[in-house]
């Protein structure tokens, strides 16, 4: 499959007065030029500077101006000094990750036109671990996948090619150190991946990984001692499986050393566990974390399990604390080799969910924040929903755990707790597309997801700008342009999907498209309780009394109907059609106009797009103008079918008379 | 894969004073003894007196009292006369589908206990065509299967084994003579079937069918000449391609003389179809009327023609309308090797639906009914749902085409307009199942479908007897019991489903359980229109005007909603909770009612089941049990969802004060 190179394009520019002033790129840090990682950073500055500049650059190894001799002492791990003197730049760093993650901010500076006189840029990365987790099937096919097929598997093979390097280069770009090549649903040809079938192609692509400072991760059936057809049992307890586990990891990180460690998803959906067994979560997970302990391997041990059978009409059964309810009890039992993978809500991946309770639940255990960038309910990558404000909406949510250092960015980057086996996961957003993500503006997730792991306190607009001017250069319409429709987009799509933080009313199974009593009435745990009256769960203490799970002030605001925030308040209680919010509307009158305006919003998204035709690539530009009509389409979609449900189901009518079918 | 012999088991049983007073069995028609079918007949009455009696039967060729010589002249083809006299029974035919039928005729009789003595039964069948529609694709699956996998292909390839020679049998002894094997959706290498690579095998398997007077037919692709790769172009009046259509006919007959001929979909829900090329559906079929005549092949034509990509705001357009609109204009058209395939309602195979105004609405077209023994709406072979009664109202419905033989029944039997090219065809409900049909009363509509096409005058009841009898033998309990389910499960499954004619309400796609909007909001034009005050389709002159295509009586009956009857309120009306019905009850009211009264009669129906442990095979007992205990619960899922919903729009509670959730 053809690719293209993102926001790498390196293309032809004029180079101004400061980047010809440079004379000489110094790569300095204590170790060795042979180091694989330094010499893709030499590659990457070479490719940068002939594609944009025509410029050759020269390796000169003189030892007295070498990269091996300057001293860098003090600087922190991966992070780098970027200065410039007299037309001379240094990127120094104390290993070569820092000096890779300086190349690249160094030629995010030159192509961003950001001044390099007197450049003076330290930088060290605020997450230990910034991972992407692909859900990449081994027959090519990718769990919630919109960009097309998987590139790291077809047909029960492990691809190592081109792209292979150039998604490497990506990823480190923005400062990935970490990936999880395949899907955390591990069933078939994936068990096997942890035996001499597979390690060899393993290993491989872990050289590439590791030339670009990353780290390959794997996720791990659980049952793989029976599924391998080794014993009868996976109980975390039975010695033959904690020394067939060990032996397994044993042989596994012998023919992979460079091997990150394992990712799980157990006892969830239908996926095999210490459950089964009588076993408890930090039993499961401490027995690997033992098998991997010897070769610095981790374990991080996905929060998502709740009850996936749950009944419709049992009002008392609350998904939304299963995660809390299973987990917090173990906190401290867990090794220190184990993470905790907790996505940012309580539901799954809504466009609008409370911060996970487990965050400032637990005090004594790794966390790490999972987001979304694949847009499985938002959108799937055919509308545009730039996730980045709500990622940062939910790192500087405050747990109240203690007295300050309390947000979830402090938490899960290892300051709140001291910890240092923590940091942020994203399932990814990428298959064999021609443009890696589907929509061309999707990549501004996967961009934006690298950075603002790497840099919490970068703002979602500062980074969609560096986006921006990245892959198309530095025309300001199309900044202007494509800022507003970034900035715009998951307002857009909240407002005209799921009201006031209910979630759902989604198509069941493919999660795409209005579907208000999609999950009403299914044994998904995902429910709004629409009556003619009024709608929303009751998990306030009378209810399922979820919301006191929250640290005060939280727990209490969330509790009271009066104080809980408008965008929320369907999540935390049922409310009557007629009450009025914050804003003054009541809450029949909100949805009608929260859908008709966020229509309005795409169409005016769409409407300034359309005038970026011809200073844009036109190929990329029909490609994403297709996406933008669709979205225009289907925007109507979502208002018309949320409009109609509630205005049947309510019977009051549009304040402002609008069609409503 | 293992396969039982349904109701042909032939089990042993005590051989009355009558059967052992047998002396010989004549068969007697005109006609060559090598005859297949008249082989088929003899070994199909020494198994079943071996199996039921151990008595070995011999075949003597005596000329004077042999089959070949006797007068059976003046009966008509495929009818059959039985006599006994002084212990010798004569099965007397005009041809050997006679006899063979002649041959069943008997074993049901002597299966049934009915007297033997002085026994004088002539029997032809009603309607000439009497088909089974497979919906059977190449790759081995089945298009709304619910009994296993195909045993016609798999993986590309026919199957031809014992299984096929059992199939054949069952369908011969309720009188089938004609089997489409192929899915009407013909995709990928169906659509080679009529190429060398597969009509050596089809010529096997129509030689095995032929063997028990069942004419072998097959679905076509339409847009065959582009696919096969000979033409640019598939339309109809085009000479290439009826020349294309001619030469591979003449090929196929060569190859297969005794093929019947082919089953089309066109230009329906993205099948191809003359419409592309803006022709009219009497183009597309008299084309390959043409093509096939010259071998005395027919051409199926359906009707199930509709726009698929309507939109839910649009409150006009009416699905139900489409095959009237599509076809009415074409009645004369069709050449006289043509039959349209019309289903017995506008909509598609629902619980309840009127009857399909274009019978009585065409009256110089060959016309076939449709009906569907797989269950794909009315519990998938898990729910027991016996159709004969339901195939019987729709047989019995006057058209008022004319004054008196109206009915469909006469219609498709070919009385009312004097035709022979019609009959009756029934999408088939069987799969690679040991038992045939998943469930094991599903059977009873299959043996149900070919007695009714065969004999209309039969009540369900008796060929439920019937059924039960041959399969299960003469306990007065079990078929007291079995009677009183069959009998009882149409009207429980519409009680607890979709109430008053409405239709739908289940899960998209797979058509199983309960979805009140799971089509509400979608583009297949299969609306509720529930809103708080009420719900329905507008079908009168007043709305899509659907109601006025009947011949009156029925047109007015239909469009006022004062006289149409309970059942089929909500299809042709929209109608506030609050109005009574007929029966003196609201809508909610009944709603509620019979979603309670449903659920309450299939407890009874199990619970009656259980006291049949012991009298019934254990094995199928069991099997049986399971299904009835799924059928109890996913039952309270349909009351309890379908209860729920109108409750909460509503605000109207139950009268009696039962549980809604």
């Amino acid at each position: 499959m053809e690719f293209e190179q993102a926001w790498l394009t390196y293309t032809k520019r004029d180079s101004g007065k400061e980047t010809e002033e440079i004379k000489y790129i110094r790569l300095s840090m204590q170790g060795k030029e042979q180091d694989k990682v330094i010499q893709n950073s030499i590659l990457e500055l070479q490719r940068a500077f002939a594609g944009m500049f025509g410029r050759e650059l020269i390796v000169c190894r003189k030892p007295e101006q070498s990269v091996c001799l300057m001293l860098t002492e003090g600087m922190q791990a991966e992070a780098y000094h970027i200065y410039e003197d007299k037309g001379e730049v240094t990127i120094a760093a104390s290993d070569s990750k820092g000096i890779l993650y300086g190349v690249f901010a160094f030629l995010r500076q030159v192509q961003t036109g950001s001044p390099l006189d007197g450049l003076d840029l330290r930088k060290a990365p605020k997450m230990p671990l910034r991972m992407l987790n692909h859900w990449d099937n081994m027959d090519g096919s990718i769990e919630r996948g919109y960009s097309g097929a998987s590139f790291f598997f077809r047909q029960n093979q492990i691809l190592v090619d081109e792209r292979t390097v150039t998604y490497a280069r990506l990823a480190a770009s923005v400062g990935i150190n970490g990936v999880v090549i395949n899907n955390v649903n591990v069933k078939d040809a994936a068990t096997w991946l942890i035996t001499e079938r597979y390690l060899d192609k393993v290993g491989e692509l872990a050289d590439i990984f590791g030339g670009y400072g990353i780290k390959l991760y794997m996720s791990l059936n659980y049952a793989a001692p029976t599924e391998l057809g080794a014993l009868d049992s996976a109980d975390p307890l039975a010695e033959e499986v904690r020394s067939w586990w060990k032996e397994q990891m044993k042989m596994v990180f012998e023919r992979v050393p460079n091997l990150g460690g394992f990712l799980i998803k157990a006892d969830s959906e239908g996926r095999p566990g210490p459950f089964t067994y009588g076993r408890t979560h930090a039993d499961g997970a401490n027995m690997l974390a033992e098998a991997v302990a010897p070769y610095g391997g981790i374990i991080i041990w996905r929060c998502f399990v709740y009850n996936c059978q749950q009944d419709w009409r049992d009002y008392k059964t609350d998904r939304a604390r299963s995660g809390y309810d299973n987990f917090k009890a173990l906190d401290g039992q867990f090794l220190d080799n184990v993470i905790l993978q907790i996505k940012n809500g309580p539901m799954d991946f809504q466009v609008r969910e409370p911060v996970h309770p487990l965050f400032g639940g637990m005090t004594q255990t790794n966390q790490m924040l999972e987001v979304q960038i694949a847009q499985e309910y938002t959108g799937q990558q055919r509308h545009l929903c730039y996730l980045i404000p709500m990622f940062q909406e939910v790192l500087k949510f405050r747990t109240y755990v203690q007295e300050e250092n309390d947000t979830v960015e402090e938490i899960v980057s290892g300051k709140t707790f001291g910890q240092c086996n923590c940091g942020m996961a994203a399932v990814a957003n990428t298959g064999d597309d021609a443009n890696w993500t589907g929509h061309d503006m999707a990549a501004a997730n996967w961009y934006g997801f690298g950075r603002l792991a790497f840099e919490p306190e970068l703002s979602a607009e500062e980074i969609a700008k560096e986006w921006i001017r990245l892959t198309y250069g530095a025309d300001k319409q199309v900044e202007e342009t494509l800022l507003f429709m970034l900035m715009s987009s998951w307002k857009a799509y909240e407002q005209y999907t799921s009201p006031l933080g209910i979630g759902w009313m989604v198509n069941p199974d493919y999660h795409y498209g209005p579907n208000v009593d999609g999950y009403e009435y299914s044994r998904w745990g995902t429910y709004h309780r629409a009556d003619h009256l009024g709608l929303g769960v009751d998990r306030s203490r009378q209810g399922t009394g979820y919301a006191l799970l929250y640290k005060e002030p939280n727990a209490s605001v969330y509790d009271d109907k009066r104080k809980c925030p408008d965008e929320l308040l369907l999540f935390f209680h049922h409310i009557p059609y007629t009450w009025k919010l914050k804003s003054g509307k009541t809450v029949i009158q909100h949805i009608y106009d929260a859908h008709f305006d966020g229509v309005d919003m795409v169409d005016e998204m769409v409407e300034r797009f359309r005038k970026l035709e011809g200073k844009l690539p036109q190929k990329q530009y029909l490609r994403m103008l297709e996406r933008f009509q669709h979205q225009k389409e289907h925007a109507r979609e979502w208002r018309d079918q949320i409009n109609t449900y509630f205005y049947r189901k309510s019977g009051i009518p549009d304040e402002r008379g609008r069609e409503i079918y």
